[in-house]
C-alpha cells in the first residue's frame, strides 16, 4: 500500500471494472473486489498486478495477486486461483488501473493571499494558487490550473486549463496548452543562447521568440527551455522530457517524443514526432531529426538523421555500425597487456 | 514582429541611425524609416535583415527586406531595390542594431512590500526588488539592479550596478560586478564538493572562498557554481556561461570565455581568456587551459592545453588526430558485418 | 583570513587543542597559539596549514606555517622552525581542524512571520524557517533544523534534526533522516519519468514511492532525484552526491558513496556501499554495481559490476582495458594525416 501520509488510494473496485478501464479480457470472478494495485512479487489477493517482461515469468508463476495484467501468450502460465485481465497492452493497462487508483487530484480551487499577483492578471475559475506563487502582468491561467508555492509566471504568460506548474518554476515569454505539467525547478523562456563575438567581446542577440508547449506534455525537474531568437521553440503535444534536459533557442520538437535526463539538443535543430532520445546524448544544432529516429545514450549526433534510424556513438552512425565498432576496438585490445 | 506581450518595439528609426548603430555603410536612402528586424526570408520592405551565412545567400537574393546588413564580398549580390548597410561584422551589427529596437528595458525603481529585505542591507537608487525576493543582512546592491521575484540573496552578498537577478536563483558568498545577468534558477555560492574520506566516512572540508563574477557575465539557467575552497572562485569579465554547467570550487575562468550548456569544469582548473568549451564537454580538475582554446562538445580533458589549440575526443587529443581516429575506426570496421 | 562578510573564525586555538581535534602526534610547542588555517604558500607563524599531495613538497620545505599536518613519511622534510602534527591522514586532520575554526552555525531558533507554514504542521524545538518558506500539510521537521528562504516542502515531508534544506529547494513524498544538507535548488521527490506507450501516446504511471534519505547525507545545487514508482528511491547514509545529478525512480545508493556532477543513475539500478561515480558518468537501469566499484568519469555502464571492480569507457569495461584501447586507437592513427 502506497504511504498513506503521500498517497490516497481510491479503491476498491470490482474486476470487471477494471477490465473496462484496461480494455482487457476478464478471465475470472467479475465480482472479486480489488483494493490496490502491487508489484507481481509483492501482490496480495485484493490487488491487482502487471507482467510485462519475460524477465519477470518466473516470478509470476509464484504470485499471490488475486488479478493480474497479461499478454495472450503467457497467460496459460497464471498460477491456480489467479484471475486476468488478458490484453496486448498489460503495461498500458496497468497505466490506466493505477491511474484509476491513484488518481492526480487537485485541491478545492483556492487562490492564497500570499500569492503575489499582479491585477492585470487573468485568472478563470478552478484555478489554485498556493502561497508565494508570483503571477506577473497579463498572464492568462485557463481553468482548473494549479500553481503551486514559489513558482513563477512572468508578464504575458498563458497558461492553459487543467496543468500543474509545480514548486520553483520560472515561465517567461511562454504559452502552455492544456493538461501540461511542469516539474518543479524547470526555467522556461528565458534568453537563447545568442550573441555576436568581436573585438569588443560578446555582445548578446535579443532573443524575440517565445516557447510554446503543446497539449499533455510533462517536463522534468531542472529542465531549462530557452525561447527562440524570432521564430519560437517549440514543444509538440504529448512530449516527455525528463530531468535536467536542456532544449536551445528555435528548437522544434514533434508529438509524443520521450527525451531523457541531461540531454541537449543545441539551437534551431527540428525533431519529427515520436523521436527518442536516450539519457546523455547530445544533438548538435541546425539539423533535422526525421520521425520515430531512436538516439541511444551517450550518442553525439552531428548529422541529419532520416526518420526511422537508430543512431549512436558519437560522432552518431547507424547503432549497428556503433556496435560492430566497439566489438571490433574489443579485439583489436583483446589479449594485450 | 515579436510578440507584443513579450516585446516591446522600439522604432522606426531612420537607415542613417541605424548605419550608425552598426558602425556599416550605408547604401541606399538615408532617411529610409525601419520600423523592424526580421530573418532574411520574412522581412519586409521597411525592415531589417542580415546576411552572415553563405548557406543563405540564395534566400538573400530573393529577399524583401528593406535594408540588409551584409559582408562587402557579398554586397553585390543584393536583389533591386534593397538597400545596404556594408560591414566586415554583419551577425555585431545587427546585435546592435537588434537591441535598439529591443533594448532590455528596466522597470521604474521599486522595493515590493512582499519583497523580503534585512534592514542591514543596503540597497542604492533605481534599484527594483520585486516579490518574494530574498535579500539577506549586509547585502549591498548597486544602482539599477533588478532583483527578480523569489531570488535569494544571502547575507553578505554583494551586487554591482545594472545586473539582472532572474527569478528562482540563489546567491551565496558571492561579488558580483557591474552589468551582469544571472539567468533563473541558477545555483551560486554553495559549499564545493571537497571532503576528507576515511574509516569514519567522508568530513566536508569548509569552503572558505567566495564566488567573483566580473562585468557583463552572463550566466545560464540552472547553472552552478561553488565558492572556492580558500581561494575563490573567479568568472572572468565579459564571460559567456550557458544553461546547466557546473564549476567546480577555486576554478578560475579568464575574460571573454564561451561555455556551452552541460559543462562541467572540475576543482581548481584554471582557463585563459576567449577559451570556447562546447556542450556536454568535460574537463578535470587542476588542469591549465591556455587563452583562445577551443574544446570541442563531448570532450573530456585530461591535461594542460596549450593557449590556441582545438582538442576534442575523450581523452582529448588535437581535434584533426579525433577525426582521424574516428576515420581509422570507421575503416577498420567498414563493409564488416 | 577568510572573508569576514561570509566567515567567522572562531579562534585561536592551541597547538595541543589542534593536536586532539585531528588525532595526530604534536611535534613542537604545545601551547602555541594558532588563529586560522592557510594553504601551504599562504600561512604564517600564526597559522595551520597540511601538506596531503607529493607535488606540494617543495612548497612545504619553504612554508612559514606555524604548524602543518604531515604524514610521517614526510615530517623530516619539514622546515626549521614549523611545529608539525604528524598523522596517516592529514586531509582528514584538516578537514577537522577546519571545521573547528569554522564551524557550521545555525542561527537561533526563529519562525519567520513571512514563512508560509500549514497549521498541520509539527516543528520541533531549535528550528529556524526563513522568511518566504513553504512548509505544507502534516510535514513534521525535527530539532535543529533550518529551512533557508523559498524552500518548498509539500504535503507529508518529513526532515528529522539538525538538517539545513537551502534555498528554492523543492521537497515531496519524501522522509529525511538526521544531520542532512540539502543544497540550494535541488529537488527531491517528484514524479519519476514512467510510462506506457501505445497508440493513444504516453500515460504516465502513477509513481507510488517516496524518497529516503539516510543521515548525513549532502546532497549538490540542482540535483534531482525522483521518487520510487511503488518501492522506494533510497539514498544510503554518509553519502556525498555532487550538484546537477540525476537520481532515477526505485534506485538505490548505499551507504559512503560519492556521485560526481553531471552523473545519471537510471532507474532501479541498485548502488552498493562506498561507490564511486565520476564526472559526466552515465549507469544504465535495473543494474547492480557493487560496493566499493569506482566508476571513470565519462562512463557509460551498460552491464552490472562486481564490487572492487574500477570500470571506464563506454560501454564501460575495466578501466585497464579501456587505456589499452586508447593507446592502440593512439598507435593506429599515429604519424598518419
Amino acid at each position: 500500500m502506497a504511504d498513506s501520509r503521500f498517497f490516497k488510494c481510491n479503491g476498491p473496485f470490482k474486476a470487471h471494472e477494471l477490465a473496462d478501464i484496461a480494455s482487457a479480457e476478464l478471465v475470472g470472478d467479475k465480482d472479486a473486489l480489488i483494493t490496490d494495485v502491487a508489484s507481481i512479487d509483492q501482490a496480495t489477493s485484493e490487488q491487482v498486478s502487471f507482467l510485462d517482461n519475460r524477465k519477470y515469468v518466473k516470478a509470476f508463476t509464484k504470485s499471490k495477486a488475486g488479478l493480474c495484467l497479461v499478454h495472450p501468450e503467457v497467460a496459460d502460465k497464471a498460477p491456480e486461483g489467479m484471475s486476468l485481465l488478458v490484453t496486448a497492452e498489460p503495461y498500458m493497462g496497468y497505466a490506466k488501473i493505477a491511474s484509476t487508483f491513484y488518481p492526480v487530484t487537485f485541491p478545492k480551487a483556492k487562490i492564497s493571499e500570499r500569492a503575489n499577483i499582479s491585477e492585470t492578471a487573468t485568472i478563470a475559475d478552478g484555478v489554485i494558487i498556493e502561497a508565494g506563487a508570483y503571477v506577473g502582468e497579463n498572464v492568462i491561467i485557463g481553468k482548473g490550473t494549479w500553481i503551486k508555492s514559489n513558482a513563477v509566471l512572468g508578464d504575458g504568460v498563458t497558461v492553459g486549463e487543467n496543468c500543474i506548474i509545480h514548486p520553483n518554476v520560472t515561465l517567461s515569454h511562454t504559452i502552455i496548452s492544456n493538461g501540461v505539467t511542469i516539474h518543479p525547478g524547470c526555467q522556461i523562456g528565458q534568453d537563447g543562447f545568442g550573441f555576436a563575438s568581436g573585438a569588443q567581446g560578446h555582445v548578446r542577440i535579443p532573443q524575440l521568440g517565445r516557447v510554446l508547449i503543446g497539449d499533455h506534455v510533462n517536463i522534468g525537474a531542472a529542465t531549462t527551455i530557452d525561447r527562440g531568437a524570432g521564430p519560437d521553440t517549440v514543444i509538440g503535444a504529448g512530449t516527455q522530457i525528463d530531468n535536467i534536459v536542456q532544449i536551445g533557442h528555435n528548437v522544434q520538437i514533434g508529438m509524443g517524443c520521450v527525451i531523457v535526463s541531461h540531454v541537449g539538443i543545441s539551437g534551431s535543430t527540428k525533431l519529427g514526432n515520436f523521436v527518442v532520445v536516450g539519457g546523455q546524448a547530445g544533438v548538435a544544432g541546425h539539423l533535422e531529426i526525421g520521425d520515430s529516429v531512436v538516439i541511444a545514450a551517450k550518442a553525439g549526433v552531428m548529422r541529419n538523421v532520416e526518420a526511422g534510424q537508430t543512431v549512436g556513438g558519437f560522432p552518431a552512425i547507424p547503432q549497428w555500425k556503433w556496435l560492430r565498432q566497439v566489438g571490433m576496438i574489443e579485439k583489436l585490445t583483446r589479449g594485450k597487456k
